[in-house]
């Protein structure tokens, strides 16, 4: 499994870095840590002092250096050592790895490739836990799975009706007629630069169970599922009263106020092979009655049901070695977006003059 | 270590596959679920989807099929899937490996080899739980050992002054005398088609302390061990009125009423190479006054000396590798009982037509 | 990583082997059994029956003789079996390896090498917890890392500012002035011929807070640190009124009464690759008014602080396959024992007539 490096990866909430704060945290098998300096600027080392491997996680904030904590060699921002206590010269090449490294839209993200290439408009337009138009409250889990397991389930709803039965299905039995196949909308997908975008739309279809004080029973859908790499879910869902699509001939009523809108945000990080972070926010925009903190407990009870299967997945499929899988008509998108990484995997490899700045050993 | 395949490996109590249940299970490193359909008949897969390799442990019984609940594939009791959700064609190859399965002695019974060598007569003669002429009580417990460490410790009695002086010794501390060999009976053990059979008698000898207010202080010992593969162990005990074995030329006094008779089956299933269940059931003849708890008692109490010193004996060979056991005289069951598994190994390698029928990944 | 096999290994404090008591321990990757026979003697065997590899560690002292609770094999003082249960004689060849055992200083240490060259008075010279001139506590904690990164720790101090600030800084705050290099005083060093000498003075340096009461605030200080194989941390430091080291020319006061003396002395001993026992004792003279318990007090709360360091250390290191340390002018110490044990190491292989007593597999 080769992974994208040149493209930006969140790696936690920026409420997790506090003024001056350290942050231990890892990306595809490469510890880092980063912190806040004085000025307020952030800056991402590989978690490790040149000296004796001790974490600079452990360290001490100096300004906007960071002092490793066992023998006190001191690093500046860019990674260069720049104080070793009881000796007047420090070496030039003793220096760690740095990454770039930005706040944005509530969160952190690092650049893992190269750094002459980091381009700040690449991060994906997520939405900030206090953007003006929608009530989100943010949350995060870790999986003990491989990433691209969970890609694949961002990429292919048609699990929703079985895995999330009680979470989105409100508890209600979906009906499985054993001799009926079921009928799954695939939706239009276009190719982005950077990932793919699908749209669904369903008229006059049932409302989920908690949405229906606010918008009745039944409704038309209009769904916007961006999914970008490496691994970013955008989900824009809006209710329009039934018949507003055909109105539309078929497309968006763009000239109609939606009944409901939500928006969610979700974000898969890899760790390491086994071991990968999702964070999410999730909520309403702000006229629904329905609170955020509605939202998110259904929400994190559909995360919980997705992790419980994904987990339980990649244990087989350690247990399995040898055994592909099988893949059908609704692996079409997951096909897809893999294109897209592949695409710009060669492309990252084309570009790059193989001289990133990692320190000679 | 080579397994055995054409066997039954007992994997459960027939009572923990409830009305229409899904038991997830493992036999030799292979995981397989285990399910009873809506006709009351058991069935038996590879624990994994052939799409993306869920555990299909994890689905749904519908009428006498199995629907995985990740993406709701849905197969047939012969394993081939029969639905698809979404499509309406599904590919004829698309199938999961299916097991003869059987339930028998109250407990289910799992076939690993060539399903079409698959022989009912050949499952072991265990003692069904609920039989009218036994008060039994079952029981089961994991191991962290290779099963052959525990089949050996079975097929080698010499450990029980040792390894049970505490519960089948009732305390009594066993007389060790530093300057004296100790006598161990041997038994006369016949070769049978799948085991041994080992037959022990005792004159005059004193009897177990639990059973001392029924049958005396004393008394002849008839002792009947059949030990088959994989690893079943059935052990008839009857004790007779001193004199008794004497009178009768040596045998089993045949004539005579026992004073007290009971009887323990077992039986080991390798898991994987490190974890083991070990299975059984154990009471006295329905005459006894000694309860079946009572017997339980003091059987799982020396069931957890063994788990002990076995689990301590597997940690140190796996500690110590290229250091090889040297086999002594109270070895030689066990090597005997190894000559009949490896010539069932070695006829079964002969009559496979080697097309067992594990779809192409 | 080669270990020096030629060496005492502090494997327990003598207490932890009670009367007749049985201890299974563990020394560079080998699990070994102590015991105390009848007479008062201690043996140790490697920790395995030659029979069935279990454990010798769970066996029962019988005199000198240590027995087998798995089958019942019986061995004499020398490792050899000297019987066997059901059976009259003993292949002569059945014997588990000894190894050297010496209880000194409270303690028990083992010799790993050729008994032959074992060398009672090559034992450290640690001090005995009950010696009439310290009041000593002992005290000892496993890590999870490899031995030689505690001793490069205990052979470095300018560690000490940065990790023991709370500890042994007294919770002071040390000044880290950004732009100033810290002078560290590195000491002179002897090399001994198991080991190094190193001795530091400190002129009219401010005395650690806990001994301010009994000593003033200022004193001169004369410490000599005595690191020998295998990792034997030996450490005497004296306190002198103010100007004694000047008015001796600069050597240690020796027609002085110190103010004060405390003595360490520490064991570090190799379990495995990734698991270390580190023993210590730690404490003043019988006159000081600083009790034991508040000594080990301070010197337990920077032990954990060293631990919770080189944990993390460790764990870098093994996520970091291929980055080497960079040696600075504080390493030079642990370079030079280095060079002690690699000299000791190449000594001891051309001695050895390859004739260990391990017994044939």
């Amino acid at each position: 499994m080769t992974y994208l490096h040149d493209c930006w990866y969140m790696v936690s909430w920026a409420s997790d870095v506090g003024q001056q704060g350290v942050l231990p945290t890892q990306v595809m098998d490469q510890p880092i840590v980063v912190y806040r300096g004085a000025s307020g600027a952030l800056f991402a080392f590989d978690d490790r002092c040149r000296h004796k491997l001790a974490p600079l996680s452990r360290g001490r904030v100096e300004g906007d250096a960071l002092r490793c904590m066992y023998h006190g060699l001191k690093y500046g921002p860019d990674g260069r050592c720049i104080q070793i206590p009881g000796r007047s010269d420090v070496p030039t090449n003793l220096r760690v790895r740095s990454y770039p490294v930005q706040e944005a839209h509530s969160a952190i993200w690092l650049w893992m490739g190269d750094p002459a290439r980091a381009d700040r408009t690449l991060i994906p337009p997520f939405e900030g836990i206090d953007h003006p138009e929608w009530k989100m409250i943010p949350g995060q889990m870790d999986y003990e799975a491989h990433f691209s397991l969970i890609n694949e389930n961002l990429l292919d709803l048609s699990h929703v009706p079985f895995v999330h039965r009680n979470s989105f299905g409100g508890g209600e039995e979906i009906p499985l007629d054993p001799e009926v196949s079921i009928p799954m909308q695939e939706g239009e997908v276009t190719q982005l630069d950077r990932g793919l975008r699908i749209v669904f739309s369903a008229r006059s279809g049932p409302v989920a169970p908690m949405l229906r004080a606010e918008v009745g029973d039944v409704a038309d859908t209009w769904t916007t599922n961006d999914f970008l790499v490496p691994g970013i879910f955008l989900l824009t869902i809006e209710l329009f009263k039934p018949g507003s699509i055909a109105a539309a001939g078929g497309r968006r009523p763009a000239d109609e106020m939606p009944l409901h809108r939500n928006f969610s945000c979700q974000a898969v990080t890899p760790r390491s092979a086994r071991r990968t972070t999702y964070f999410y926010a999730f909520g309403p925009w702000k006229k629904s009655e329905v609170t955020a903190e509605g939202f998110a407990q259904v929400a994190e009870m559909a995360f919980a049901e997705d992790r419980e299967m994904i987990t339980a997945q990649q244990k087989v499929i350690d247990a399995s070695p040898g055994v592909k899988p099988k893949l059908l008509h609704m692996d079409k998108r997951a096909a897809m977006f893999d294109a897209v990484v592949q695409r710009l995997i060669a492309q990252e490899s084309q570009n790059s003059d193989r001289s990133l700045p990692e320190p000679a050993p």
